[in-house]
């Protein structure tokens, strides 16, 4: 889980350990620790094996050209949610007396390979990206050139060869329908977000081991995927809301979504949370201004991009990082979205 | 007005006119325009006058190092609001090929004299400052060292010395009244921004206006000044619900306050927009997502932010920049928490 990760392990290998293992010389091993293109790919491939074999801790000493810069890229901005990661980079940046170049790449989920060249010209102390994928042949690049790059990643999507920071999203999905079923509802909907995302399919997971637990049968008829906004939470709403037998609580997979269903529920003469419980998920500023201030589950965005920045520049300083993958802890934020069933009462 | 804004005038003056009309050597008008420490503050101080009467266009070439990232400076990150602000400027950057350092000052008002020379250090293309001053002294070591600046301002207080883009406060007070008063309301309260700031004033007196267009007279006690946060909002419309005569219709100074209004009618209990119109400031995403959907003063933030930078790059290339101050108009978006007030149906 750690290969990715330049660590030294409890007996540092040198680069002669490294060399005679693989059997070629010492300046190939150096060849390929300095990011050299002349070494064939299978002696680069055997040594690199033989490095990480050995958590061998490359030397992070950088030129003397070296910002004091680190890059967050983002898949693309999206209001409240990207400005609560930005904030958190920023005050752990700012701690750190490290500046913050910000990016989007305009909703392309990886960075062009010109971007990335450019990126590594400008020696930053590290990478950080929020949903936003690296090919393996770009983390490659970055690995050669010693920019340690670490992602932000709330849909538990990126492989384990790239350090990352998430949330526990399946426990988010769990919490949600815990609450609901001790209030008393027994049929509940879930939107939640696209189906091709794991962190959609997590919650919908967690959610269903609520059930398990308590015993109950979970619907699968209740179960929609839609994007993250509002229009989806009010379509859905709408759509669930209609069914002969319509849930009495609905989890959606975002505060824009779950704003949505109100809406959906209001514009049938719903009463809320009398009629119909409702639950988010984030916690944005958003979901306390709503009317029922929202139920929501708290995805610790801020915490995670701090924790990130943190550990980006640890990688930067050559500070051994445990683990390739940290997911924080969800919670549930109670508010007035949510109430017991009008049949439990 | 263009004080500040280098740029070539009708007949570009050269160093040899300067320095004659001064009554100084070549030399000395090259080490002011070079930012060299050597001169008496005086003679500076004359040549710079000189310099400025003669609109003399500041050579913009820079040393080879110079990097292309402009610094984004904010007084403190505010959730929607700054993300407006961050994508209008991350937009127009990037379509320039310019990278965005972005930095918060942590709710200081001015850059610390540190700071500022760390950036001048780093040989920025430019710095954009929002909601954030600098001291004359600043702005003249910026102007030395040749890093242009220019404020995204909504408050109208940055000084003519500093090229600004702001939008049009008072145009916003004068169609958010006029809007109210054409649906037939006649008791119409205020609660604006803090009193101290220029922009709180400009709106209410835009709203004044409108009632004097009107041939009305303003109730000066229905006028309440606070935060842009919700709190305030709630906090007055309360208290001017509870009125012996209550307004039918209030404006607010934020979004955020409006959300704040519109929780406090339904706290006592009224119809909305039966009981009370409300009007938001600033249209940020939320304003759609309430119910009943703000009718507000959409504040052009992202216009804002791009034409500042837009700006900014100009300076930094020795672009002519016409006026030190522009202001971007404000328009009403009419949803649905106005209507007419029930005396008028």
């Amino acid at each position: 889980m750690t290969s990715s990760v330049s660590a030294g392990g409890p007996r540092a290998a040198t680069i002669a350990t490294i060399a005679t293992e693989v059997g070629v010389s010492v300046a190939t091993v150096s060849k390929v620790l300095n990011g050299r293109a002349d070494v064939a790919p299978e002696t680069r491939a055997r040594v690199e094996a033989s490095l990480e074999r050995h958590r061998y801790r490359r030397r992070t000493r950088r030129p003397a050209e070296a910002t004091s810069q680190i890059h967050l890229v983002f898949h693309e901005f999206d209001s409240a949610w990207a400005m609560a990661i930005i904030r958190g980079v920023e005050e752990a940046a700012a701690a750190a007396g490290v500046e913050l170049v910000l990016t989007q790449m305009g909703g392309r989920h990886r960075p062009s390979d010109t971007w990335l060249d450019l990126i590594v010209g400008r020696q930053p102390l590290g990478v950080l990206l929020v949903q936003c994928g690296l090919t393996s042949a770009q983390q490659e690049k970055l690995r050669r050139q010693r920019v340690p790059f670490v992602a932000v990643d709330t849909d538990s999507a990126t492989p384990a060869s790239v350090p990352t920071v998430g949330s526990n999203n399946w426990n988010g999905g769990l919490i949600a329908a815990r609450h609901l079923l001790e209030l008393g509802h027994r049929r509940i909907a879930v939107i939640s977000g696209p189906e091709e995302l794991l962190c959609s399919r997590a919650r919908v997971a967690g959610f269903s081991s609520a059930h398990d637990e308590a015993g109950l049968a979970m619907d699968p008829g209740l179960v929609r995927h839609g994007t993250f906004y509002l229009n989806a939470g009010y379509e859905y709403g709408m759509e669930l809301l209609r069914l002969p037998e319509p849930p009495t609580a609905i989890f959606a997979g975002s505060d824009a979504q779950a704003i949505g269903v109100l809406r959906a529920a209001r514009h049938l003469g719903l009463d809320l949370p009398g009629d119909l419980s409702v639950v988010g998920y984030d916690n944005l500023p958003v979901a306390e201004w709503m009317e029922p201030p929202l139920t929501t589950v708290h995805q610790p965005l801020h915490d995670m991009a701090g924790t990130a920045t943190r550990m980006l520049l640890d990688l930067a300083a050559g500070v051994e990082v445990p683990t390739s993958r940290i997911d924080l802890g969800t919670e549930l934020v109670v508010r007035a979205s949510t109430a017991p069933p009008r049949s439990a009462r």
